[in-house]
């Protein structure tokens, strides 16, 4: 393994270095508080919690990461992708709509289930995919994700509110949309005041 | 090297089968076309000619493909992903406006710049991406992806126009977008009568 | 993504053939009863609930699984190896010790903790680890695995275990035992009867 | 991604360094100069200009690149291999005859094939390949690699032109050479006056 | 290629640095002293001589290494597993038993064999192996291994002889011993007098 | 583990399809002869013989393999590359003048060295190298490679006794010889009649 240091002097190698061994200790391998319920009041109502590199340094390198997913009634985990991972996920609590959209040779088809506690569902890496919460109560799910660094991208937000702006004329004719709703969504999506993770 | 063949009865490896290595012959690392510009009379104004497994046999396990991409003027190639490749892209004729945006964890961040001929630009894997076409003339470009078989996602293909079609309620609040204007794009997408590739 | 199918007539690669894309559907990426916890009537007062490829067909190809382990109050999830896979473990209830050796190159440290509800633990590649209930009541986890068949290889199984058995006499110079210690332990092992999975 | 950087105190990672996300920019992504056909006028006749990662810090760990290959009438790209990657080659003027050539295992078969402006053709990684302008005018041809780094070996230039050089006996017998031949052939390639990149 | 350097500043990546290529020279692709018979006077009666990235720099990334493993008459090479290596092992003198258990998914089957000079056998990653002489000559062997630090788990060493201890009471339910003689265990293998590598 | 078989019906999976296994036993692991001088009355005054995924099935998938290489006195194991894997070899008997050359972006360096019994040498992927036996006596080596279907392309063979023949005039032009030479080189590696493996 190769554990990762946080470097002040700007250079990073795949995204960490890693420490020298004689230093490694326990505490490398671990993090806390995926017992805790994140905050879902934001626009999406739902919170990820990670337990990734960024957390646990000993993880650099090997491949796997946890993230803890929690929803309010009738909150989602909106269209997005992880650049570097499949994600298996487990729901503990609650009832999820789940599901992914395959590729255009795939013509696009939508693969969807509606998750109880203790189903399984696998969303294959690249593809954009969702949870929802259609339930009466709080749900939570558990997920691991291969790669320790998945990246997210949640696709309103990179699309709508990438720093800086994507110009809106480009926006509308890609997705079919007046370009003063465009616009509309791209003063919502860059305002970046309530987004869940 | 492993030839691809297709096999009738409805077993593959990988996507392919590998074809026996003594009936392998040249035309299996060969395809043509690609002198030709593609069609951009479609809602995009964009064509995309692939060089991929599908096309050349011989390409299976090897790592690497090409694609030729033709703009009308004024025609982009919408923002969208590939799942399993990086992409290099090198324009050979006309002025392209290029962008992709990282993920959530770099802020959703666009890098973006205008390219003229002889110009080459990187996409990386899993990151949205597009091209447009801000010249008076067509515009082609030559690209090379990471994978034989790189897929492709058009993000308002999969997400308003997926088979079948995502609930709307769903991403009207992923979109911050009224249901009615989902529901209008989800009829324009999932006609499917343009579809640029 | 490459669906796997049983195969009835003894082909096999990468453990699994892939199913026509046509006729993949979503119960291809799902299981269920990861809400149930195992039976922990056994030898060493574990269980573990497997969610890999063998039960997500799915999975084949993509590099991640996940297990639920339960443990009875003092069970232990006794010392083994993943051969092909860095295992990332959260807490759900109860109190678990957990820990690790490295290779011989390392000095055999063992990298140890405690773990309450929430926290989270990283066992390396191939490295020999565990987990004990040191609390007082049930105890249960979530893991995610770095493939989508890790394989497992619990030591003393293994070792004291196998079919056929290994001669006694080399078990007894190898771990320093009375070769009657082997042979009794080798009448426990190869009996099988509460093997935990 | 992983931007590289050139670091002045002699110490390297997979061949480069990652530069700070926080300042990595659009030009990371960028390179130049590919529309401007390569100098000729050399020993064999040909020109490669590299979009690699020493031309696109941006490449870095990304696993592919682009090369443009400029041609005179009769000039070839001599017998090659790349160490690290496969190559696909597309024509985009002029007339390439080409080939690769199977290892001792496959009894070194000659896959060969006349090319003309739109055909692509595929190298598979680490196989003598060559292309051959046999038409009347200059000729040019783009390449994607599977690699950012992909290396090349010019045969010729590495076995009769290496620093220092291998001792003429040795080659006269694997070749079937006159010593004297070989002596004048180590004189003509480690004068290195033209190589062509 | 990465020819690694020893760091002084406690800065590693994947293990070791790369040295500048303009310094790297013949010297750091070689290393000498397999002509040696190793020490068999220990524990075990066997002893492993090493030519892996810590002895020769140049085979950092490279993926690939050697053994030398010496035994005498009667000694083993006792149960260890690789946790980043497939081994081939072919015997140059003397006679060995060998074997390696799968995994519980398999049902820990033993694949064994007696192996004379000039038979090749294989232990896949991350399986339970051993050799023993059961000769009445010394016995020497070769092994290639697919990893330049493929890491060495000695079961025996990294269970009864970890530093600090595993508690003895996990080790006797785990192993079905009594705890004392679990504490016998763990005196005499953290004792590592006499550790043959 | 995957252990190949050998399918009649035309029909390779990377090469090997997957036995069954269940009925997987020990000698799929298993080869012999590797103490047996191979014959070394031939052009270049070598032997390799391979113990790769040929020989041994239940090499599959593991990446690795080894040869034994034997030198008669001015023998040579004449310049060649491996296409998929680093070389790492041990002198057993006698003694070799060793080399590899580097790519043209390394200006083709040549990194040499006389070994003698006990020594070990690497050969980075790809690279160019050659063993020369310098000694009075036979020579003998072991060498492992990472891949179980490393390849060989012996450059004499390759370039001038591909089936069918490279054009003498491309040959002509890329080695500087005049084409008699290279029309009496290709009849002799065509000739086929003392390749050594």
């Amino acid at each position: 393994f190769c554990v990762a240091v946080d470097d002040a002097n700007g250079v990073f190698v795949n995204g960490k270095f890693c420490k020298d061994p004689k230093y490694v200790k326990a505490e490398d391998f671990f993090t806390s508080g995926l017992n805790i319920a994140g905050n879902t009041i934001n626009r999406v109502g739902s919170n990820v919690t990670n337990a990734n590199v960024d957390k646990i340094p000993g993880l650099n390198t090997l491949g796997v990461s946890l993230v803890r997913i929690d929803f309010a009634p009738g909150g989602q985990n909106p269209p997005h992708t992880h650049p570097r991972a499949t994600e298996i996920l487990v729901v503990v609590e609650g009832t999820l709509l789940v599901g992914f959209v395959t590729s255009n040779q795939d013509n696009n088809r939508l693969f969807s289930k509606v998750l109880y506690p203790g189903d399984v569902f696998v969303f294959p890496i690249g593809m954009i995919h969702f949870q929802v919460n259609v339930g009466r109560t709080n749900a939570v799910a558990f997920a691991g994700l291969g790669s320790q660094n998945p990246g997210t991208i949640t696709i309103a937000d990179a699309v709508f509110g990438s720093k800086p702006l994507i110009t809106p004329e480009i926006l509308a004719k890609a997705f079919q949309l007046d370009v003063n709703v465009v616009r509309y969504l791209e003063a919502r999506f860059s305002s970046n005041y309530d987004r869940h993770y």
